[in-house]
């Protein structure tokens, strides 16, 4: 594990639309991974949940959060992170929609459910496979 | 959240040598996620470490671990597990073998390295995605 600032040949990586998978943890221990969109936002994470999502109450519980972002073509690349993550509402949509157009080019098209952001700080970062890292 | 058995149509999924990524929690209470294969066996999972891997230092004091598997050519279509986990040597490395063959049609590279193997009792699955799932 690495601390940031995660470097930039990285950052670029992070900032395209890549598959990824968030995990949180529930209070008896057992962590819980699902795919997710994420943005790279300055140096933070951004990803947004439906607002009755059960990794909600895991994460008012227990705010660390894990992140890895696959790169595209070559799936066994990836950048992980670990953070705390920070909730807020995302009032009238705009952050999903931000992500909706980084993934999709479009808005998000559920409007009629609230959503909450997740923010991670993060404070610990580890990469694997590309040419450049060091395996 | 259900229960296994895993239908059929979502076996078949992992059934695939598809990306996945798996969480393990550190004894602070933070999530570690990491890119990894994965082979399915027998209503079991089977994953394969280096033996000199921090994550297995995490499994050794809590089995409970996620694996996320995405389908292919839709990355946001998911099969996610949670179980506990079951360590033992890979003597031979033949279990590693096994998987590389899945992965890549060729036996594993690197023949110097111990290698652990977990195996994950699911105790409880999700799926998103799919046509033929409840999103």
């Amino acid at each position: 594990m690495a601390k940031p600032p995660i470097p930039a040949n990285f950052v670029d990586v992070l900032k395209r639309p890549n598959p990824a998978v968030m995990a949180t943890v529930r209070p008896d221990g057992t962590p819980v991974t699902v795919a997710t969109w994420y943005l790279w936002d300055g140096g933070r994470i951004l990803v947004n949940m439906d607002a009755g999502r059960k990794r909600l109450e895991n994460i008012r519980a227990n705010r660390r959060i894990s992140l890895t972002v696959l790169d595209g073509d070559e799936w066994y690349r990836h950048v992980s992170m670990q953070g705390s993550a920070t909730l807020e509402p995302d009032d009238g949509l705009t952050d999903i929609d931000r992500i909706a157009q980084h993934y999709t080019g479009k808005p998000y098209v559920n409007r009629r459910r609230p959503r909450i952001n997740a923010w991670l700080d993060i404070d610990a970062y580890h990469v694997w496979g590309f040419r450049w890292s060091a395996a």
